[in-house]
């Protein structure tokens, strides 16, 4: 009898893995930054992210660092919605070499980063594990009408999104590369890709405004975000290659135009909020700091590079994960 | 000049780390089985735990036994605070040589496990791991009056469980260790061991008894647990070991009587509820099936074997981390 080759997960890939498993939980596995549930008049929305040393944290992190990440990457999902997070909870796997000076800087950083976007660690669960493994849960509310979501947009919308794109990037091509650049260059750009901010006050102000029909976060990446966009609403998009709002900094790093936009648009590992704007809202919203780098079209990913079109085609948040050589 | 040697998580242990990071986040890290949140009139309760392959998965479970185990652990959590499960997310992390169909196993698992308890798998998070790590997180929802915790247990109280206790002692026995027993034995206690049955609708329906004055799960063994509840309520406790439910199969299989004790008080592994009753209750509650094993006194942890009085000082569940040969 011959035995058929059994089929492994890194034979069909991740993609592949997470269809099959929505597939069969049939129940929203895929979709929005954080699932849906409704609850009394509001809804409450719900992020689980695990994050782990090989693929997430670089050695130069510290503890503090790796904490206030963690968290973070939970509340810039909470804030795609327009929630306002009410608690997190954290499971910790921790190798038994880890030094307790880490591990006390871990709590530190989670909690700071929890407090100063008006939440708490609220729980947990720690666990001994071979590889640092951190796997962060948040919870948010939002009223009905407020919520946002990725499938909203409509063609003749605007694409926005708030700060600055590339800048992790940038980071990951100075610290981890060792791509050369100024110290005052390097000091802004790693402070900024080993603590986040989470764009979590943005979320809920942009909530507020029904001229706002679609949102994400634009952790993966722009390119990845955009195609994320475009399947939910139906939608393609035009986005202008000069308007991406970058750091000088990030300018100053790229070797050429060509790396530029690759760390603006494909690197990923952002936490800004990427959203579609009916023009007429472009005039109210004056309490959030955004840019407009697009728009939405009826079909299409599309990069306008100074009249030259091409197409979007990066799945978006593959540097940062080169150690995984399989899965993918 | 001299380096001074960096401590390590395991030379302060598991607990010790725990309570290092409680202490910092300083908001409910420790405590009851799931976190408690308010949340318009009524509570929002979370708990997340993480489960892994070398700890908690023996290699003989199923793809279907481990999605469903890994979930039955949150909503034993939920069902010991009195809540209804309101959703499930899930984070999975995958070694990428792991089959597909194990994968599918593990979602259809989880899937069905949370049918089973009226609540669903509505979101998650899937990465590559070297491996298997599960990261479940169950919320629930319970009115404010009826909300059971750790610390309502007073003198008097009688101490109850529901189900039976040892059984995964003694499936851990006939399976891993090898030890011999009647094939129908093993099926029964693999069973149970595989496929464990968080008590949701005994949780609810016990929270609607005042007279239930504290609860939790008896996952960590009922030495570990009757330890918790005495630190949360003030109290001690006083279990008749004649007293304790075991299943047949499990008395077959123990060597000794102190084999067989030792399964029921100090294994763990266990997804029955504890709870405190006041012996006012005991004629009321006819929904919900339990054993009353002991009774609330004012301090001490023993055990009444016959008449010979032993403390309780079994921490609970380390047989089941053998494997674990650091953090603690």
């Amino acid at each position: 009898m011959t035995k058929i080759k059994e089929l492994k997960a890194n034979e069909i890939g991740e993609i592949g893995i997470i269809r099959r498993i929505a597939k069969i939980l049939d129940s929203g596995y895929l979709g929005d930054d954080c699932a849906v549930l409704e609850d009394g008049g509001d809804y409450l929305v719900v992020t689980t992210d695990m994050l782990h040393r090989t693929t997430d944290f670089p050695r130069e992190m510290s503890g503090e660092d790796v904490g206030w990440m963690s968290v973070a990457v939970s509340l810039s999902d909470v804030a795609s919605m327009g929630a306002r997070p009410i608690g997190v909870v954290v499971a910790m796997g921790l190798p038994g070499d880890t030094a307790v000076d880490f591990i006390d800087g871990l709590a530190r950083g989670m909690r700071d980063c929890a407090k100063t976007y008006g939440t708490d660690i609220v729980g947990g669960d720690t666990d001994q594990h071979a590889e640092l493994t951190l796997v962060t849960t948040a919870l948010g509310r939002v009223k009905k009408d407020k919520l946002k979501l990725r499938s909203g947009a409509r063609v003749g919308d605007l694409l926005c999104v708030t700060g600055y794109l590339g800048t992790p990037a940038a980071a990951y091509k100075a610290l981890i590369e060792g791509r050369e650049a100024p110290e005052k260059d390097k000091k802004v750009l790693i402070e900024r890709f080993f603590r986040p901010k989470p764009r979590v006050e943005e979320g809920m102000r942009l909530s507020n405004y029904k001229e706002v029909t679609a949102m994400m976060d634009v952790s993966d990446g722009l390119g990845k975000s955009v195609y994320e966009l475009s399947n939910a609403s139906k939608v393609g998009f035009l986005v202008d290659a000069d308007r991406l709002p970058l750091l000088e900094a990030t300018r100053r790093l790229a070797k050429s135009r060509e790396e530029l936009l690759d760390m603006a648009v494909c690197f990923g590992g952002e936490f800004e909020l990427l959203f579609t704007l009916d023009p007429s809202g472009l005039d109210k919203v004056k309490d959030v700091d955004f840019t407009v780098i697009g728009r939405t079209v009826e079909a299409g990913l599309t990069l306008d590079d100074r009249g030259s079109m091409k197409p979007i085609t990066c799945k978006g948040y593959e540097h940062l994960k080169k150690k995984r050589d399989d899965l993918h």
